[in-house]
């Protein structure tokens, strides 16, 4: 059992008086002062209601904005409109061309035989069209994405693979990194092995007849097959249809296009600091948004949560460094927007690069990958962030689609870690709309982005470089 | 406070003990003796698998079966193979015409303007069809049904209505009749004022995108406008819009069709009783579903529940009362396959006619309009129910579309009401899948069918007949 470091010294004192001999090791941590001006910040962010405006105004004002779409831009502007609204300085749109832009078209499928009946299902990003007809194809059915691993090459040919493994909710997400396998690459792995189209259960820990939607990948050299996700209630009873009828047929038809170009573009605003030396804190969340949904956990809240916290330092400033917030563009298709920023501020020095990419439950851990310079900075964060229910965790921070191009440059990060026990019931769903949002649980992330960027906007020490996680 | 006629004796002396005087008027009902059959077969039925298996059948093998589609066909052969396979006596098929058969066509919806989004809805049965090409029009926004009453004649011209009424959950699923009106009869009175087309919030207790399918009716000499339910997430999306933009316009373009007449049928099955002159038993659920789930809590759990527990007095029989379990047609557009019944067996002896068709959440109640003649087996129903959990309601028995007409002619009722917290979370929507169903909940179902039926097949009592409930 790992000594909590922010552990109360009420707590410790007891475990000292009551310490068995397998406990006698721990000693209480150094003693750490937080600036009552952090506190108070924290406390007063317990309170935000910038953050629920915000997510309410984009996915109520804008609604869906897929990547590269017109409502995309749409949300650019209108996020562009808020901020200088809400006093941020230096907002502008930094634009970019994003190529090859796969468009949704229609997408249905029918269950053909005795047991006749619809599936729902969407496309995912990158899959390959059907002819505008559809394909008329039976089923090769694996249980799970490593039965599909172990099928043997060419025996998928005139099939449409059906992978279904099934996911659990984690708080950390981790599930997603290894059940999402079916959505990442099982597409390419059935096309390899000669399949004309695959259909997976969606990534997701629901049982709803809403599919996840989410961008697949095929190596050079694959074409790319149909490739669309089951709602999980559709999947199931697939499951039970492939066990009455080995021979099942499936009627697939998707029709996505693909545009060679459209100009797309970040959204940045700032928090001016006093010591441009001392480098920017770049914070944010992506701006675009799967087509199904309104985009409220992913991302509006992301979006809300920084720009939220931002404020509150904005209105208590001036601080020492500056906070940039960052709207990204055209995350869900390959962050786009990510890579954009990186090449854009290639050079500049950046204190620290964090994103809020996970919905608007809970905070309840951060990690990071500061530097030994820095590392008081990290103990003022446990000592500050512990009243909001959240710990330190053992890993090492620096994750982040959008920051990601960022971060390999050797800047330091400190992820906020939301609870991911909820989010894949409704990520890349219909169901992800404002309703989805808790206000109670979002304030708390507001408190917390804000005490975290009350700590290091002030923080004397030097924050990096650090070596970059893999 | 109701003293429980069940209450145990136990809780009576403890009662009579500590009374205050207000409650020293409480005596202890008369004893009442339960055969031992009828606890053997309740208890045996709590471990019952059959409800299951033909819940999962339906829902997998048929899929949505919509009135006089080709898949409630298919649902009819299925349900005569599946009872003969059980072992019923006397399996059929009873046909019947049914006239005007509306067919479901294209339904979309946009928000135009500023806040231009796509809403997810879906037509009211019975809903007229605008142009292919769709309508485009302002809309006439109400909080509530009373606000549509209130709106002046003609006031609605050009306009699409929109009624937002939300609805709360209730155990006994009354919420459902009153907020139901803006489905049931919104339609007729915006079209009666003018409008041009109709969109209400879902009638349900969710905030989805699944929206609840459900039929409208038109007096005579109204001309049906198109008529649509958002889901509950879209129209507090509209509300949200509506604030913002008094002038927005929607286009809405709905294309149902109708076709003059097709075939139908019930599906009649029997456990034949050894006393022809004492009446038949009459139970059952319906075949059909909405297409856009799978029909599993509305209806397949009524056909599972009441078959199943037939089942149990098949195969622990002879009983007096012959007990007839029918799997109706098209009770969604209006109770065809209920009224056509009551016209094929017009003369018949019934001594009891009980469906289910409230899902297959717990029974916690049942009520009953028993004659004075048979009182005595009402007391036994409670004194045998109770273990289930099952409370005797305070008010009239005698429910149902389905076998609403056999009731009109004076048959008794006995009413075993599934609690309908979740119900509308649910129904009609594309949410009605086989996940919603919960087997162990599903098994006290049966239970409480079967102890109900061993009571009331070899009830001594003369069952009826009575006054029919208004």
């Amino acid at each position: 059992m790992k000594l909590r470091a922010f552990a109360p010294a009420t707590m410790l004192l007891a475990t000292t008086v009551l310490a068995t001999p397998a406990l006698a090791q721990r000693v209480a941590p150094p003693a750490v002062a937080i600036a009552p001006t952090v506190t108070a910040l924290r406390d007063a962010a317990l309170k935000d209601d910038v953050a629920y405006d915000i997510v309410s105004g984009i996915t109520t004002e804008v609604g869906p904005r897929p990547d590269g779409s017109p409502a995309e831009e749409r949300a650019r502007q209108w996020a562009v409109a808020k901020l200088n609204a809400l006093g941020f300085k230096n907002v502008r749109i930094e634009p970019y061309e994003l190529k090859n832009v796969w468009v949704r078209g229609v997408e249905t499928a029918e269950v053909l035989g005795s047991y006749a009946q619809p599936l729902r299902l969407t496309a995912l990003g990158n899959s390959g069209a059907t002819p505008a007809a559809g394909l008329t194809l039976p089923v090769a059915y694996f249980a799970s994405f490593n039965d599909l691993l172990l099928a043997p090459a060419g025996s998928l040919t005139g099939k449409i693979a059906f992978v279904s493994n099934a996911m659990q909710p984690t708080q950390d997400g981790s599930s997603y990194g290894s059940q999402g396998m079916a959505r990442f690459v099982g597409p390419n792995i059935a096309a390899s092995k000669g399949a004309s189209a695959i259909v997976i259960r969606s990534i997701g820990t629901d049982h709803g007849r809403g599919p996840h939607a989410g961008t697949t990948n095929f190596a050079p050299g694959v074409t790319p097959i149909p490739a669309a996700a089951l709602s999980v209630a559709d999947a199931e009873n697939l499951e039970r249809i492939v066990k009455l009828d080995k021979q099942v047929k499936l009627h697939l038809t998707l029709t996505p296009t693909v545009v060679p170009s459209r100009m797309s573009g970040n959204v940045v605003a700032e928090v001016p600091g006093t010591d441009p030396a001392a480098g920017t804190i770049l914070i944010g969340g992506h701006l675009d948004s799967w087509d199904l949904g309104t985009g409220a956990i992913d991302d509006g809240a992301g979006i809300a949560i920084t720009a939220a916290a931002a404020k509150h330092l904005l209105d208590s400033g001036p601080h020492r460094r500056t906070i940039r917030v960052v709207g990204f563009g055209d995350e869900e298709t390959g962050g786009f927007g990510g890579a954009a920023y990186a090449k854009a501020h290639a050079g500049e020095t950046h204190a620290l690069a964090s994103e809020s990419d996970f919905g608007a439950d809970r905070v309840w851990r951060f990690e990071t990958n500061l530097p030994e310079s820095a590392k008081a900075v990290g103990d003022r964060l446990a000592v500050a962030l512990a009243p909001l229910g959240i710990v330190r965790g053992a890993g090492v921070g620096g994750d982040g689609t959008d920051v990601g191009p960022t971060l390999k440059t050797g800047v330091p990060a400190v992820d906020l870690n939301q609870s991911g026990l909820r989010y894949f019931d409704y990520h890349h769903t219909p169901e992800d709309t404002l309703d989805r949002i808790d206000p109670e649980q979002l304030r708390q992330n507001v408190a917390a982005w804000t005490t975290m960027l009350a700590i290091v906007a002030d923080a004397p020490e030097a924050m990096g470089p650090v070596t970059p996680k893999k």
